[in-house]
């Protein structure tokens, strides 16, 4: 039994693959909590291929984020298909969410057991983006979403994470919104797999698609031409072409082996941050427990060169290292 | 014998000792040159406690610090004291310094046996700044420097990195330069310990001093208060007030027991990035040897959790490590 704060995580897991809704918000909630729960959630999911197909959408305040994702949930419930969503935010440092209390967020989907919405704070470098969000994907995956939408606004390198994440990375942009697409960042144009322009039925959208092919021209991309999609969210405008859009892309990523590469890719980006997490904190015991500053005051002294120094802790953390991992 | 590139490194540094020029800049060189190199010297500089006192000057481009370092050493000089100089180029990937060559950039002291010149570039990240610059700050050390003025353009985080190296940093101005401090990065004003306006004699200077003067007032800072100087480098004016005042500050460090420990947090942050330096090299061995690729395959399929595939890569990484050490 894998228990973490008095709680069974594998009963968790089983109550989750049965759809209960509760069980995949306490599994989202351990994750957000600390290392150890999130260890105890990632074990537990063990043994699961990824099967959801999971679809990042960003772009800057104001372009209607929150009501495309809306009618796109709407959207692919006409489908059938079970749905979740991850409204990741990167300014805020403590998680806020609760799977029923987020329902709120989105009235319209408040009653439908086939949708789960979570909002989710992204907990500074190593925290929240790159360990909590991918762990929650694969909660949302177990819990049996063919779908999962993972939102998030243009700040920081928020949606450069989610673009590493996503299987499909959906740019939206809006007019009237001052610069428009100048205002994105350089880098963020390249990672786009679609771009929206939203709020299409207002002045100046025209020109923003002009815009976006101009930058589509410059960008050099492989087999695949990210097509531009006009919405219109308010009134599901456009949202049955968006959904194409991206079943089109889905298909060209199968048919060519990139999907499984992608997720190879995303799959070595978490092992990585993992041990650098595990590394960082191993240095910062050799700081606190005041055996780099001893190492420092023989390196001032000339007692020690700084190179002996570094390689005497490095060989101390990785005897350490070696001993947890025997245990 | 401590042989690198065909050289001799301990008869090089027994040279150095002895204030042969020729053997300052082969150590200097063989530093910038490749990893092993510069462990070679520092083993070599071992059993040196660290004498020269290490002043750091850095400023915009064109407020003619190169000037104000040269009228230093030959107030220095005038003392009787041997000074070694650095002239860090952080814009530049490639090392072109030669000790000799160096000497035309300060013409004045071309003849002048007691006066060690040399540029460095900066290369990246771990390179130069972090590893290289107190290398070479211990060689010119060696080799009897009284006193090591580091010079380095305030660009990028050039700057705080030359005041976590320096004794004592001063920060230059001087008018008609645009927006004057506004232009200094935030956090760059706090770590300066002496202020100098240069090009005192110009429109603007007394301005100038007075935005220094607010500016230290909201600097919230311990026993010691940033005195502001004005020089005319080209004349000497102001000069002996500047040494003067590195003199005032390097007492106040002496007798608060402050030196010694910036010097240890020094010598700990150089420890610290020669372990990160060889961590971020095992990682790469990690990636380029194939062993994260296949466990990120095992990850997707559901085969490991990412915490178990970060476990046994660290457990392989630290037995390499460890086995390394004993070898």
């Amino acid at each position: 039994v894998v228990e973490r704060q008095g709680v069974d995580v594998a009963a968790l897991v089983r109550r989750a693959r049965d759809g209960d809704i509760r069980a995949v918000a306490r599994l989202i909630s351990l994750i957000e909590s600390d290392a150890p729960s999130m260890r105890a959630v990632a074990a537990a999911l063990r043994g699961q291929p990824e099967r959801a197909y999971v679809v990042g959408l960003t772009g800057a305040p104001g372009v209607g984020k929150s009501t495309v994702v809306s009618a796109l949930v709407t959207a692919l419930r006409g489908d059938g298909k079970r749905v979740g969503v991850l409204a990741v935010d990167p300014s805020s440092p403590v998680s806020g969410g609760s799977l029923l209390g987020d329902r709120v967020r989105m009235p319209e989907h408040a009653t439908d057991d086939g949708v789960f919405i979570r909002s989710m704070a992204a907990r500074g470098e190593l925290g929240g983006l790159s360990a909590g969000v991918p762990q929650a994907v694969r909660v949302l995956d177990a819990a049996g979403c063919d779908v999962v939408l993972v939102e998030t606004v243009g700040v920081g390198q928020s949606e450069f994470q989610i673009a590493a994440l996503a299987d499909t990375t959906v740019l939206l942009s809006a007019p009237g919104l001052g610069d428009g697409i100048q205002a994105a960042k350089a880098g963020i144009l390249e990672m786009a797999d679609i771009f929206v322009v939203n709020k299409a039925d207002r002045d100046g959208a025209d020109r923003l698609v002009r815009e976006l092919r101009q930058v589509r021209s410059l960008v050099v991309s492989g087999a695949w031409r990210a097509p531009i999609v006009s919405t219109v969210a308010t009134t599901a405008d456009g949202i049955p072409q968006l959904l194409t859009a991206i079943g089109e892309h889905r298909a060209q990523l199968v048919s060519t082996g990139e999907l499984e590469r992608r997720r190879e890719r995303r799959a070595a980006s978490e092992i990585e941050a993992i041990m650098l997490s595990r590394i960082r904190a191993r240095l910062t015991q050799v700081r606190t427990s005041g055996e780099l500053d001893s190492s420092a005051v023989r390196v001032r002294t000339g007692e020690l060169d700084p190179y002996v120094a570094a390689d005497r802790l490095l060989t101390a953390v990785a005897a350490d290292e070696a001993d947890a991992a025997t245990n």
